[in-house]
């Protein structure tokens, strides 16, 4: 089974695949959609395309999304959610159950605390996901996503779901 | 020329379509979208296919969306952003560029004032727009923010754009 992560974004929407063999994990692919400036319109479109191409090239079985809105003001915060109105979309567009878990949640599962520090986080997901290799910190925060519904699909750390 | 007004919320997205002969406009259909309750991933597919549709069967040349985060909380306006995210989402994935108003801007160029009442708006988008019904406040709203980017598309009023 693949399960497919995304840290949404509107200037860097996260993502990672990982396959779940029994209780062991593996990094499949990640990687970071950008979409800078202009209108809004074309910018929404290139996120939504993007992540139907990452659905198409990597064909996960399930998905989950950061349930996120740290944002300083109100402007930030609509910004947020329609990005991540796209990242939720593209997944249900395909088929795929979508799952959401708050940051702490995540934290949670993949480092042990809710409040563990971003080098914490990415130094957990190098161990579980032996060999894998991220140059951003969104595709690493989508890949611990992955594995925090990993983890809660094999029906560990119930209490993980937001 | 036809435009497309939507009204967005997750709830209730409203949607209007006018044509435009001149100087003239004129009705061509109008309604709105509902998506209450259960998981936010097919809420947002059945927005997005709604919309979609409503774009297949008339086929607007122009597309315009409320700029609007009045919202009590972060919660409220990261739900409406992600409703926000598919109405920008659906016209400009059809390749229509799409306007973007605050609504003030839509008021003003409607009423003639920014700060006219719901009523007011109503009573001028039904003399604009001769024989227009719509059982929907939502709807009502997505015909003035068509008939506000019809008349910015005319030259008209160009202190409306937010």
């Amino acid at each position: 089974m693949r399960v497919l992560g995304i840290d949404p974004g509107l200037r860097n929407m996260g993502w990672g695949v990982i396959a779940v063999d029994g209780s062991r994990l593996r990094h499949v692919a990640n990687g970071v959609i950008h979409s800078e400036g202009g209108d809004l319109g074309p910018r929404l479109v290139a996120l939504y395309r993007g992540l139907c191409a990452v659905i198409i090239a990597h064909a996960p079985d399930a998905a989950a999304v950061e349930q996120t809105f740290v944002n300083k003001d109100a402007v930030g915060t609509l910004k947020l959610g329609q990005a991540r109105g796209i990242a939720l979309l593209a997944p249900a567009e395909a088929g795929l159950a979508v799952g959401e878990y708050a940051p702490n949640a995540v934290k949670k599962t993949v480092v042990g605390v809710g409040h563990a520090a971003k080098e914490q986080v990415q130094h957990m997901v190098r161990i579980q996901l032996p060999g894998v290799q991220f140059d951003s910190p969104d595709a690493a925060d989508a890949l611990a996503i992955a594995i925090c519904h990993a983890r809660h699909l094999q029906g560990r750390n119930i209490r993980v779901v937001a």
